[in-house]
């Protein structure tokens, strides 16, 4: 039994920063990523096809000859699947006509390229209808299902209209009956179809869909070998993978045996999300311990400050415990959505304000970054340094680019971000049956479904008090839940205007409230350093700066052009302006900045000449050029 | 027209500390070498086979069937080619009849698999004749031919013996018969044969050896696709490469045009080695203002202080200008080895420290670290910083392995430290018609070939001070050249005990001397904080401790157990005892060591503690068991 739900996608339209991301991506990214999916983003973005695509599969299955009528990944159904969970939850919050009717279009061309069997994947359908489920490990076709019926369950909470969720639930049949019925062998290779699978029980209240969500998780790596005998027995690839590491596609134990994060950041976090909401939705202890063993292994040994996961570009993957260079981080904006989605799952059995506050970090920090301020470009990788003439140079920095490209061939991240900022109001905010939960503070109304209705005011995350105004309190809902961060080293917390006593519980102030009550929330804003453990290399000797949630950056931009030779000094955090970044506030401490020397080494320590270090939030960075950035400073704070 | 010549083989024999490690090699390193180029090396060691390979090359010459009889990398040859040489030059040190009568045996192996056509490589001429030459890019088999050469060289000087030079002639004649004579297009994808043929070239005379050498030299990169072009002709590959990646075979544009070292390390400096040695043979200016530019963009941009080159494992290769990562460094004993050759081809034709400099600098850290002081193990990579749980473990550190292994399936580095060890004399002296040069400084005596003969008395490179006694002065040599090392800030020459002018030049001291005389030279001994660049993101608020060319590091062994969260604060370097290195002096300076955390992050800095903070020789590294190093520590001197 879960102890708490997730908001539904009506319950609340954010305002505030959270609404100007909100619209941002109602106005801009929505838009943009509907042009890139039909090709019309213009000459310097990488083609999608993924509506030519869909069009040629229904062609294919009307027996049509379509060539070679399938371009892109193999998982570029997912990308339609994104957009439209993100056009489903801005509808949800800002009912448009035109949009509702894009997404109609697109779900027709959907639902034509359906297979009479249930079937739906346009790269089989397309390429050869026979090697269906025949390469689970690099097919793709259930991360596509699973993205599908993410977008199916939003749609018709938003719409109410079912022919997606039909589609789906049809398609999941399918899924059914040859991996449950028939006993098919297999699971797939990128977790996804699993937590995709819950959403969809709970909207249709289909049992068969929580139980296929069972089975790929509890079938998981009980044959460990699985995906090398299934290479073994076909004579093609998508890619070439072999099966060989296990770690990678999360086939290397069964579930209940994981200990330790490792492998593809996204599959794992993504696996682990499922894990947690079955855990909560059956009451399974075993199944909770090994999310639990996870969420350890990450957030106390794998976790970057910015929230960012998977350390290495190899199988942008996890690496070994507290290896976590700054510079070469992979940190995928993906992972950090993923990371959100697991501590969520964890979050709704357990209200405990860890996982709230990761949730946060991996949001305020890595998940925003994936995208420009304007909307229009993405970050897949997002390092915690960034140096000129290194990054997105060196072999082993191709990955960490100094600016935000347009659009990705591989283009998992940005529909991921746009569908995240949209859904927000579930991750900031919970119910139980007696009460409202919020995880995080964001502006604007929220009607729970227990009853309770609130108002949100805070210029969060730069305003530090948070004022909750009760508007409606019935059905018995009669509690409201306030995270206290674990970063605010004084919370105060004042009822109708008078500093109050709370009960507080994990990491939450539980308080009974009735209408017109007014709760308000002060949480400490100063400018914090932070260090990190010496059992990290990477951060021998640094320091940065934070700002409850927000971790700040130096960018070359804002310092004299490099940030080369920067470093902190301690002393007071002061609030200043930034050039370029629409008001957005920024910090400033005192430094010193080391002479520029040809030489390679030198026996004369550099000359250092005070200066004051600027410092934006780390979300902003690559907004205003190229220019380096790092997120850790050298410390040299007597 | 050279200046000076490097000494010749017979011409000097360590004392001292350099004839310990010539001592080590002759009794143990080539003995073990041999054992393992028969296999017999023991279980744990990998197989070479090399043996094996040159007999069934012979016997399919003679027609029988050896099946599929190679075993190795397809550059196997070079393993028993540079073992040979290392023998030879073994045996002009040290005369012995039975290792005389093994490299005779090999010799006469080696012989046998000549074609008649005086083709020789075990590779093609087991697996398939028709394809030799049909894959310069990967086929090594140049590469091969001029370990050969470099070897019989290196016999014909010690043994006066020519059966493997005449080999190797044949086998030159019959290359240049088809690249040059016939027009074959094409160069070697591994440059070694070029300078390879500058050595037999000098011990032969026969000057097809230099046009030959020239003409590879100048060929090379003026078609950048050629070897696209190759593999698109040919239907077989070694490992797949394509030719796509320029750099990494040294084939992107013709060598007068190179300015910047980029692609495999090795490879690049066997090549500029080639060039600086035909430029100084040819007086070719243009080749040699390329050279300088490429030692110029290695040594102040892509050098590691110990004398390390080639940053990245991707391509074992140059990274970017300033991109010198500690821990994943490449730094393969071979790159420093070819750094040392192309040092002493410049030094050949201009004397001047500065290329001396770092040819010690490279053989004293990198080179003797690729060795395990016992002679039994060896690093083929050496970083300068080693973590318990991230070395060898992360994906992106599996090259960096804790600890030496006894060999290696691609195993060119350990013979090319036995080698470079047992042929000291050659970089360590050189000579014109007057002058004796004395660029590095070494114990034992030295017979010049201009008449000069000398005695070296130092405990260099742990004691400072080198006497030099004029025992012979003939042929018009009248002026003994000693270096004068940029990182001795004070040198004191003194002559018959007083302390004496001399004239000064490009960083060697120039004296008129007769036989009786004593020059002696006091060199700056005091242990030196150096720091880096702030160019080097690497180094960013570090510090190393070096004394004269010795780079120092930090092993857990000595410091409690690990070097996490230990910081140098200036101050005073002392002398001091290491435990297990056989009285190799230690050093030791005031420090910091930060409290270990459980948790990642923490708002209070780490406490520290004031701690004493051993260093050892970097060469010394790994001799103890798997243990933590690093060579930069945090800096936090006041």
């Amino acid at each position: 039994m879960k102890i708490q739900k997730q908001l539904g996608t009506t319950g609340y339209r954010a305002e505030g920063f959270i609404g100007d991301y909100q619209r941002l991506v109602k106005d801009t990214v929505i838009p943009y990523q509907y042009d890139v999916l039909r090709d019309n983003a213009g000459e310097n973005v990488s083609k999608s096809h993924v509506y030519g695509n869909f069009k040629n599969a229904a062609a294919a299955l009307r027996g049509e000859d379509v060539g070679d009528g399938f371009y892109g990944m193999v998982f570029q159904d997912s990308d339609a699947a994104k957009w439209l969970e993100a056009a489903a939850f801005s509808l949800a919050l800002y009912p448009d006509k035109e949009l509702e009717a894009k997404a109609d279009e697109l779900i027709s061309l959907i639902a034509a390229a359906q297979d009479k069997d249930g079937y739906l994947n346009t790269y089989f359908t397309i390429k050869d209808r026979e090697k269906r489920w025949g390469n689970l490990l690099e097919g793709h076709e259930m991360y596509c299902a699973g993205h599908l019926y993410e977008a199916a369950a939003a749609y018709y909470e938003a719409t109410g209209k079912r022919e997606l969720l039909d589609v789906c639930l049809k398609n999941a049949e399918h899924i059914y009956k040859r991996f449950v019925t028939d006993g098919t062998a297999g699971y797939p290779g990128h977790p996804e179809i699993e937590l995709a699978l819950m959403k969809l029980y709970r909207v249709s209240g289909e049992k068969k869909c929580l139980e296929l969500a069972e089975h790929f998780v509890n079938v998981r790596g009980v044959d460990p070998d699985y995906y090398k005998k299934e290479r073994s027995a076909r004579d093609w690839v998508v890619w070439g993978g072999n099966g060989e590491d296990r770690e990678y596609q999360q086939s290397d134990r069964p579930v209940r045996e994981m200990s330790e994060a490792v492998g593809h950041a996204v599959r794992a976090v993504y696996l682990y999300t499922a894990m947690a909401d079955i855990a909560g939705e059956t009451d399974d202890a075993e199944l909770k311990a090994a999310c639990e063993r996870l969420w350890e292994s990450i957030t106390s040994r794998k976790l970057y400050i910015t929230g960012g996961i998977g350390a290495t570009v190899h199988g942008e993957a996890f690496s070994v415990d507290y290896d976590l260079p700054n510079d070469t981080a992979y940190c995928e904006t993906c992972a950090s959505i993923g990371l959100m989605f697991f501590a969520s799952r964890l979050l709704e059995s357990d209200p405990d304000s860890r996982y709230a506050d990761v949730m946060e970090q991996a949001f305020y920090n890595t998940v925003l970054a994936g995208m420009a301020r304007d909307g229009k470009s993405f970050y897949y990788v997002n390092p915690l340094e960034s140096i000129s003439g290194i990054s997105g140079k060196a072999k082993t920095h191709r990955h960490t680019l100094p600016v935000r490209p347009g659009w990705y061939a591989c283009a998992c991240c940005p529909p991921n971000a746009a569908r995240t900022i949209m859904s927000f109001g579930k991750y900031a905010y919970g119910e139980s049956a007696d009460t409202a939960f919020c995880h995080m503070f964001a502006a604007g109304e929220v009607s729970f479904e227990n009853g309770m209705k609130i108002k949100c005011e805070t210029e969060y995350p730069f305003g530090m008090t948070v004022n909750y105004t009760v508007e409606e309190v019935t059905n018995g809902a009669h509690t409201l839940a306030i995270r206290l961060p674990a970063w605010s080293r004084e919370t105060v917390i004042s009822v109708n205007g008078k500093t109050s006593d709370f009960r507080a519980e994990k990491g939450y102030a539980y308080l009974d409230v009735k209408p017109g009550d007014v709760i308000g929330l002060t949480l400490d804003g100063k400018p914090r350093f932070v260090y990190g453990s010496r059992r990290v290399p990477a951060l021998e000797g640094k320091a940065c700066v934070c700002r409850g949630t927000l971790v700040y950056c130096a960018e070359g931009v804002d310092n004299g052009g490099t940030v080369l030779g920067l470093s902190l000094t301690g002393g007071d955090i002061v609030e200043c302006a930034a050039e370029g970044l629409d008001g957005i506030p920024a910090l400033e401490a005192d430094g010193l900045r080391a002479d520029d020397s040809e030489e390679l080494y030198t026996t004369a320590p550099p000359a250092e000449k005070p200066v004051r270090v600027k410092l934006i939030p780390y979300f902003c960075r690559a907004n205003r050029g190229e220019t380096d950035m790092k997120v850790w400073l050298n410390n040299k704070a007597k």
